[in-house]
């Protein structure tokens, strides 16, 4: 037999070797019959709803060990579903008054139940939850109903490679490092959910391989080459004997990146550069320590906002920028201000229904809107800044009358807490994310009044191409080597120069190994990232000369199209 | 008494002065109540349907009268859901069964219909219009039976101000220019339909002033300076005085500037420029003969696919090329592809469903994955083509593989109908259309492979400030004339000339009074503009030096603002 080879996009590095499991849903269609016995009927009833409970405790516990309480917390609302009393008593009743098989009587009455969540979810987007809970509970006892396996991947207890459609931030959760090896999936492009949490396991990872569950079966062996983005069903002995050597190649390139710790990121010719992280939340800060950041490039602090349920309090926002700037111990900390709107949303912070939500009301737009949150969090990271080196960065600044009013808030409260005696760094830098074209096109205007610049190419090549990257009907358009994209780039970091600002980049593309080269050649001067990056990235530096590496750039800036640049990076540089 | 005075957006010029009709609906609330004499009920609803028969049959004689056919008919599908049988015997059935009276009657039952339309409106558009008639109608009726009076434009009998919160088509479908002077309303920004319209009926606007209909009582006299976007409240003798002379002198620049119609559209120094017209149908060639353009700028081919129930033929699209191309007799035609998607979607071409639709999958995005529709739409362009001077652009083209892509498509028909025997122009030109920032990054690459550039403003300053024009939360950040923005323009014309290649620009911005010196100095080839535009443009063209405005422009460029050059422009331009 053959080995058949699938290619797809490589999402997460490192080579995986193992048997597929396959995370794809059973049919759970049947037919609606009227029983006789409805005492038996309700028996088959309770003996589902007992083992999906037993089976969701287990996934609890082991979702509490592998990711936290945090995470497990939904699978005790999936239990807490399965306790209610009404729920069963209303199944039951189903069957009892209208003569239902069970699997009919469960599924009038959850679809009732979760059309009346559904239908008060615009109001309160709890409700949404609440009916995505029913649901997820609903499918797990239709399984046992009608004696079909669910995939449960917390409960693997064997090496394996996962095979999926998609995956989602549910299913990730419930991953055991330890049993799997990586992951191979239908869907996505390099900067889906699934991709990103590949990179943070640390597991190598392929997506967007079109047929990956139609043509892999379960238990089929895999070679998953997330360096190269193929995967290989059934391979031979001899291709299982080249995988597991670039897999050991891969293990000590990691190890020797591991040396690199504590070691400075510069090019090989000496310029001095800083390799950062960016962060969520202060419990990433584990990661960025372990990774020998030079710095946090961006501290998202949106999650602030939504993982709570109101606004949170100025003291909240100050324990928890004061917790990351301690822990930085004075390494430069920068944080974004509240970039909510786009696709985030807060339940407490109703946003206008929107056509383009991308090109609409959010970030900086909704703070000179909404003062009062604005000033918030202004007034906790000013009390926090004498616990470190605080950088303040405004998102999606695209005129520099937003910068001026933002800028102008910020003074105002800075005086007012000066005036009531707290105690302030008089080191703050005040910068702003480059992510909209505008603001790159006015760049050199733009460094005469501010501190520093952070390029965010997730946006910035979303807008530069009119391309929503979520949207898999244009994902081809994501073109970070773009010409196009090099040329803003480049005219932001001359643009800072000229005037003695710096520039960091925090996107996706600071840590991409083909960007990276040249991005060092256009004399950027921070590359922040996912802190499980930071070793390969200044690894690559290191190896570099920046005077090389500014003429690859000179001659990637002249040239046409993505993929002429993608060849030129690689055919130039040995990554 | 003081007058009062309103700010808004100057949207259409011109000053006009009388009193003020308010399209705003009257209160229909109306309390449920128990009939007994069932018979005098049902006598009510019959006479309501009756006068709203007779009034919707005026109404539509007056809107075929003004407007033509096609805009009269939506108001005999208003006639006939009133003539359905079916509809009045539910509402009677209602009041007989359950005692009603008509008006609950009358509500309970169309809102049956109305959600049964909307119900089938995803698979079914059409459904979608049905259930707004209905609800027309519906709001038509009950005003009639609660004795209020619903407003109705096409019947106004006396010159007046229209003041409204919104106008939307239907409601100017109805507009008599004969007594309507103008309009303010309440939202809307320079770009919106009312906007657009307005201009289109060569009538003073303003729009986005804010509390217009809060403040404006019907009846009050009205001065609507739309070349200042100030609406004065019954204005003193003086003023009223003040503001005919202002209307006598605008109407006497008007006539200065139909002087122009046979003159060539040059600078003051000599430069030879081209002002032409956008259109988008045949029909409204002969507007553009009217005002002496000196070509079509942008033929916009989406109306032959949205007038339609299903894909055009080849000869129902070749007809149409046909006759605008002959109909030009020589002058340049620029035709620009298919361009659907965003905001406008066809009911026979189910589109996918998108989070942010002007970022997706839309013109030449479709294109190039169905190319079916684009090879038939290339073929009547082809055939066409010996009836006139045809240009073809594409829109929507972000990178070169793009247009390489579309280019070999037109090549395969051009030489498929050639080897059949067909007659084929063969001095085609094929450019694109600028309106992606990326495609204005790589001007200099493009210009190397196109015959001609068209700048897009409206979409190319919406991605660039990364802001839906449509959505009023970020309508602050449409602006033209943000150094940013004139920057990008500026590399486009620069890269165009330097390869010997011709630019036009076909946005809104062109026919912008304070944009077009600014675009004359940059070096702007042509201007196409609604065709109501085009003589004041060449009058102001023809006034200005273009060495003077090339150095107006270099200073705008280094301004930080869209307000600075907004100034800049106006203090030194004597427009």
């Amino acid at each position: 037999m053959m080995a058949e080879f699938i290619n797809g996009i490589a999402a997460s590095n490192g080579v995986a070797i193992a048997k597929a499991y396959k995370l794809v849903d059973p049919d759970l269609s049947f037919e609606q019959v009227n029983v006789e016995n409805v005492q038996a009927e309700e028996g088959r009833l309770e003996a589902a709803f007992s083992v999906a409970k037993t089976e969701l405790e287990q996934i609890r516990d082991k979702a509490m060990q592998n990711m936290g309480t945090d995470e497990a917390e939904v699978f005790t609302a999936h239990i807490m579903v399965l306790e209610d009393p009404e729920l069963i008593g209303g199944i039951k009743n189903a069957i009892e008054t209208e003569k239902l098989n069970a699997e009919a009587a469960l599924k009038n009455v959850t679809d009732m139940y979760i059309g009346m969540f559904e239908g008060m979810a615009d109001d309160n987007p709890y409700m949404a939850e609440r009916a995505a809970d029913i649901r997820d509970v609903t499918k797990r006892v239709m399984a046992h109903l009608l004696g079909k396996e669910l995939p449960n991947p917390a409960l693997i207890q064997e090496e394996v490679v996962i095979v999926a459609k998609d995956m989602t931030p549910s299913d990730t959760a419930q991953l055991d490092r330890k049993y799997v090896k990586g992951f191979v999936t239908d869907l996505g492009g390099r900067t889906a959910h699934a991709a990103i949490m590949a990179r943070t396991l640390e597991i190598p990872a392929i997506v967007g391989a079109v047929d990956a569950t139609d043509k892999i079966s379960a238990g089929d062996t895999l070679i998953l080459n997330g360096l190269e983005g193929v995967t290989t069903i059934n391979p031979s002995n001899e291709e299982i004997k080249v995988a597991q050597a670039k897999a050991d190649k891969y293990a000590e390139q990691k190890s020797e990146w591991a040396k690199l710790k504590n070691e400075p990121s510069q090019s090989a010719d000496g310029r001095k550069l800083i390799v950062g992280s960016n962060i969520g939340t202060p419990k990433d800060l584990a990661g960025v320590l372990a990774s020998g950041s030079e710095g946090i490039g961006l501290y998202r602090t949106e999650f602030l906002y939504m993982d709570s349920a109101e606004l949170p309090t100025e003291d909240d926002q100050f324990e928890a920028y004061k917790s990351v700037l301690e822990g930085m111990n004075g390494k430069p900390v920068t944080v974004r201000t509240m970039d909510i709107g786009g696709d985030k949303y807060l339940p407490y912070l109703p946003l206008p229904e929107e056509e383009n939500p991308f090109m609409g009301y959010r970030a900086i737009r909704i703070s000179l809107d909404r003062t009062d949150i604005f000033r918030t969090q202004l007034r906790a990271l000013l009390r926090a800044s004498v616990y470190g080196d605080l950088w303040i960065m405004f998102p999606m600044i695209a005129t520099i009358n937003e910068f001026r009013a933002a800028k102008k808030i910020f003074e105002e409260e800075r005086t007012n807490l000066k005036q009531a005696g707290v105690a302030i760094s008089d080191d703050i830098k005040l910068g702003i994310m480059i992510e909209i074209p505008a603001a790159a096109m006015l760049a050199d205007r733009f460094a005469q009044e501010v501190d520093f610049f952070s390029i965010g190419t997730n946006d910035l090549i979303a807008y530069t191409m009119a391309a929503d990257r979520g949207n898999e009907h244009v994902s081809y358009l994501y073109q970070p080597y773009n010409p196009s994209i090099l040329r803003l780039i480049k005219q932001v970091i001359d643009a800072a120069h000229q005037y003695g600002k710096f520039v960091a980049m925090c996107g996706e593309m600071a840590g991409d190994q083909i960007a990276a080269p040249l991005l060092l050649g256009m004399g950027l001067d921070e590359f922040s990232m996912s802190s499980t990056s930071v070793l390969q990235t200044r690894a690559l530096l290191r190896a570099l000369d920046s005077k090389d590496m500014a003429k690859l750039a000179e001659k990637a800036l002249n040239m046409d199209t993505n993929e002429e640049v993608e060849s030129l990076v690689a055919a130039s540089v040995k990554i």
